[in-house]
């Protein structure tokens, strides 16, 4: 897999102007993080996170898994924290504390509660995170001290620390630090933290992210952006169609920067254009990091019907077939069509126009001639584009989706607990 | 793989009291069959398979794949057949005959029009059916030229050359022969001949299965014990979730035992249940044959709301994870849970139960202690079993389905057109 440099190297993220990459990294202001190792991996990594805001007013917005099982640190940080004014994150990687009964909401509990200790602020003020094997009860004792030990080494740099601990078997990093240049002359830091690789782990794996702002922003409008950003990167990425219980987001404001960003002007539609780059590119970096993803697939379908839209998209992101396809660098565009009927049932007919990186293939259901070793030359490139039209237009939503490896079989078959 | 004797050989197959295979096969009285080799297939291998009825008020009764993008024999074989009166099937391997627009339909008549007069009998009483690569116009001069041949070659234990000219890339050979006795004294024979393995195929393949009786049924009975025993068939199993544009189902009843299976009698209740373990075991041959497949899985799962059982079944079948972990051997219940909690979003907290192979491996939601090493040897063998239960009860539903391996990556991701 080719890497290209700089944080934004896909060319389906818009990079808005006085959006700039800060090279030698940092938090905002009123933000500090560490990250140490406290036993829950047995390879003896850094596998506790934590993450604290200074600013006593600091606002917040999250955004968690829609999964029927959730895992504990879900549960207690949706029932127990104050999801609009967070000032801390622990996370801990190594023990996703999931299907983990009673005994599991208690030791989120727990973990909640010694990370108000270690960080200063109220436990309700406290976000937990998880990531890791499923179904064995969290070692809140290791919990405890690692938080202890992390409160002592918070530094406004960091994050890298902070990184390193929250990740399982990602194979690189996934975390930027923007400067963004306000229209109305102000600048403001945005940072993030990701981690995620498709479902990796040995039971399931997890999307994390977490994101800073020193910027001032009300909690309604933290909540506005980060729903709308979240709809376009997160919500539309696929590594094997699989949904996880412990998938969170989270973006914190702390004001420090002393700049307000007031809705319905055009400084909160810049930093929302920051936001929306950044989460697309972390988006696109856990589709790469795909489990042997080699390559990515953006599907973009566009139709009348807006379900129908949607349907088709995941159908097609989720195809193995066309999964496959995209790993052997193959325009198998009939597997497009495959996947379009299967994921609506009981259209036909259906006059599908199928183009694979801008070359139309089957216009109105049927095959069109295309020069085929130049397709097959395209497709072999990191990013592959499929755009789909079903009847009518109106509707259209994209996909991002990684390939379906020999290195997707060997983690998760060839791994026996 | 480790393959049994005798035809039945699932323990998920009951095979009823009457019902045995006949050793030396043979169609039932009435019909006849050949496959010849027509040129279709670069190999030379049989494509082109002829299947006639003699008995004038034959009967019959079909289904087909509900993908949105139909295969044109299929939209031909809907159109312009008497569904309820087939007396013969022309069938080519080698090209699907699909996504080829108006040129493919009237390629699929002109092969009706071809079957009819190498059968002796009217257009409309012909069904066709095609599987193969896809975008491709059909070849009708050596379709019309190999069922000119296939006619020549009709015999009453013709259904081995038949099936040889209707498989693409199946493993080995799906079919039966089958004589029921039924409780009023009579006796009938019961034939089948199936290919699939999943989408095997270059572009994508099919699922379709031909059925064959000398037992008199009206139109009424054959379309009602199909459509019952192939949802509890072919409409339960899943190689890799993907729909084929080209499946069909077609049960040809000629008469010719002067055995009538009148409704609502016990006689009806015993074909009905020797043609119910015929399809079943044919759709676990399909899902045995699933690319690059090492063992089959079941899923059933039970509860109280029947959209949500369903949905759950199809989660963990479909899932690449459950899949991967079946392939490895791994009595991974975690990927199971999760599977089950991606199926149903925002029903959280669903309180789950887990047994894999008869043992409880998560009760109510919570990890529960087993005998690892004892699970882990039984989730090595050829059939593995996954019971779920949902809160509640009044529904439940089961699902087959094949593993994820190195071969199916193989064989769809190592090929490039």
């Amino acid at each position: 897999m080719t890497v290209g440099t700089g944080f934004f190297r896909s060319r389906w993220v818009e990079v808005p102007d006085g959006v700039h990459e800060a090279p030698d990294g940092g938090l905002p202001q009123g933000f500090r993080a560490a990250g140490v190792a406290a036993g829950l991996k047995p390879s003896g990594n850094p596998d506790v996170g934590l993450l604290v805001c200074d600013a006593a007013d600091a606002t917040s917005a999250a955004r968690f898994t829609r999964s029927g099982v959730l895992a504990a640190p879900v549960v207690v940080t949706k029932q127990r924290a104050k999801l609009d004014g967070l000032r801390a994150v622990a996370v801990n990687s190594g023990n996703a504390n999931a299907a983990t009964g009673g005994r599991g909401l208690d030791d989120a509990a727990k973990m909640q509660g010694a990370a108000a200790i270690a960080a200063g602020v109220p436990h309700e003020r406290v976000a937990v995170a998880s990531t890791g094997v499923i179904g064995v009860a969290l070692d809140t004792q290791a919990i405890v001290s690692g938080l202890a030990k992390a409160a002592g080494q918070l530094r406004p740099d960091g994050e890298g620390d902070f990184t390193a601990a929250i990740t399982t078997t990602d194979a690189f990093e996934k975390r930027a630090t923007l400067d963004v240049a306000l229209p109305s002359g102000g600048r403001v830091r945005l940072t993030a933290q990701a981690k995620g690789a498709g479902m990796i782990q040995p039971s399931f794996a997890t999307m994390l992210c977490f994101i800073q702002t020193d910027a001032a922003l009300s909690a309604e409008t933290a909540d506005l952006l980060l729903g709308v950003t979240v709809k376009r990167s997160f919500d539309r990425i696929s590594v094997d169609g699989q949904l996880s219980t412990n998938d969170t987001v989270l973006l914190m404001a702390s004001g420090a920067s002393g700049v307000r960003i007031e809705p319905e002007t055009a400084d909160e539609l810049a930093f929302g254009q920051a936001l929306d780059a950044l989460l697309r590119q972390l988006a696109l970096e856990i589709v790469r990091d795909g489990e042997g993803s080699e390559r990515i697939g953006r599907v973009v379908v566009s139709g009348s019907d807006g379900v129908a839209v949607e349907r088709a998209a995941r159908g097609v992101a989720n195809s193995p077939l066309v999964k496959a396809a995209l790993n052997g660098g193959d325009p198998n565009w009939g597997r497009i069509a495959q996947a379009v009927g299967g994921a609506l049932t009981d259209t036909a007919p259906l006059e599908i126009d199928i183009a694979i990186e801008g070359v139309p293939v089957c216009a109105r259901g049927a095959a069109r001639p295309f020069d085929v070793p130049a397709l097959a030359e395209r497709v072999t490139r990191e990013e592959v584009e499929y755009v789909v039209g079903l009847p009518g237009d109106g509707y259209e939503t994209e996909v991002f989706f990684s390939d379906l490896s020999h290195g997707y079989v060997t983690i998760n078959a060839d791994y026996t607990t």
